[in-house]
């Protein structure tokens, strides 16, 4: 499935959609907010998964991309709202909201509102200092507790026959991951 | 959900549930076998996303275990088969079967009847001669196409206003796990 | 050697050390500057291998450490200078400069002085943001050039028969370590 | 000087030499032998750091580079020999033997009788079926016992102002270094 996906903006690797659907915990039942959604590929991974996906997404080039993907995968429980997710959020008692932006404490507020109380917000940042501003920033806010924030490094394995050994070339980084809880 | 499971064998981490989950694209729509149970901690996890979970046995200690997370957890979807995957699986058409065993190239053959052609054969082992033997196995097996072994590291990270950087004490080796896919 | 260390400051694991030397190359010919020596360990570590080591160090305690430890390795070629390393280095023509400083960035003017063109500056710093701070200084500075920072990840092997696997205990993050050069 | 160095064989990274001379403690006054030498990279490296070195290698072509690479960096301290060091090691009261051979445990009663009480057996080897052979020889014996096996993990970072994170490329797996003392 993750392999057709159109994909123009960068996507985060499976290890990464792997962590987030274990630590949250996310099931059947469960309501999740994304933004931004980019070529929607996790939006779409995690509809699959769970009961109602929104995705926000500003820019209208990505949005095609999106509705083409929900299209192509005939995907019925996920839905696009074009609205800059700083703003706001629509949705009320959403289970996991997860944040794929530049700025992502610009978002925590709009979180707050949107979760259930012990509900998740988790961000993805590339970089160091957007998740260390993020993180410092959460730990200011009384109504979320910083639960973690991991890497996760995939070493691939080569084994035929006796020529057993993790591959020459690593995977590498893709982001840091933070998992905070609505209190 | 997961810190509330009794557990008396050794359970997989999150971290690597995440990356099977991620891997095999499980969903709503899949039926899922797994062996063994152990204290049952991946099967009931993956009955909160999947159809069907049957989860392979032979102890009855750990069946017991397995038995009263199912009622704790209240979870209508996962069966117990107290019958030893080496010999057979009583299931037909599954996505995906995953071993968590001493030797997993014994369930190779019954794997091969209960699997759907493009269904998955995961195998999860703490040390590399099991694994070694597992896929040197599936190399020879032309019913089975081994799609890669990875370990999964996490890397946690400390952050507290300019004290930023992994934490000194890594979470380290649980075990490499191998995603073959049925032909 | 390494164990019989007195150590009072939290010193630089061997795997640190091992790079510093191996990237810099340095030899029996080689003229080392160390700030802040804390308990001497690199210093005392690299007179071993070098022609002349001088280590800064402006706290009394830790000094008496460093003393303490030249005696009982019986060091002849290893120097304490007790002064600021931020406000110049008293040698010149010296072939590496090795910066174990809470505000690196301070000592890149003392060690442009002091150092051969070719020479290395290396700065450890366990943190993200003091490592950031220093190399974009370093960008600025026509007199250097970035070759690379690199953190040193070693997991130790469990080897026992058939129980062939990483050790479930990471031994993790100590530093990263940046390589400068001068030209 | 590791990148002017002619290479044939495939070389040791800097890395894993760093981990080597670290973990042994060589220094000024060490003799050391090593086997195989391949294109002498690593032999040449230890000559700069060390009193004396000796390479083992049976291959004309690898020994003719060798030869190039001692008079290019103009070494006086390094031997060839060529002979097989399954068969024996010509000296005694080394201080490191370092191994970099195919099947290592065939060396490692050579090594028995080259090196002095307390000197290290040092065995590099890319994939962990050799490593395991190795490691379990060792612990039948009672000559030697087995500090540890490691492997070293380089991780480079990216730092460019806000832009800070490890590198999307990692260097990868290289090989499994085992640490053993003679008793």
């Amino acid at each position: 499935m993750y392999k057709k996906i159109k994909r123009d903006a960068q996507i985060i690797p499976l290890k990464d959609i792997g962590l987030i659907i274990a630590e949250t915990g996310m099931n059947k039942n469960s309501k999740i907010v994304d933004a931004g959604a980019g070529s929607g590929a996790l939006a779409c991974f995690l509809a699959h998964l769970c009961k109602e996906v929104v995705t926000y997404e500003i820019r209208e080039d990505f949005i095609n991309i999106v509705k083409k993907n929900i299209e192509l995968l005939n995907i019925k429980n996920l839905k696009i709202n074009n609205k800059n997710i700083y703003n706001g959020i629509s949705e009320k008692n959403m289970d996991v909201v997860i944040l794929d932006l530049p700025e992502p404490w610009k978002a925590i507020d709009s979180a707050r509102k949107a979760l259930n109380i012990g509900g998740f917000l988790v961000s993805y940042s590339p970089c160091i200092p957007q998740t260390m501003d993020f993180v410092n920033e959460i730990n200011k806010d009384k109504n979320f507790v910083h639960m973690k924030t991991s890497e996760i490094i995939e070493m691939e394995w080569e084994i035929e026959e006796r020529k057993v050994r993790p591959k020459s070339k690593g995977i590498g980084h893709s982001g840091l991951i933070s998992f905070c809880r609505r209190i």
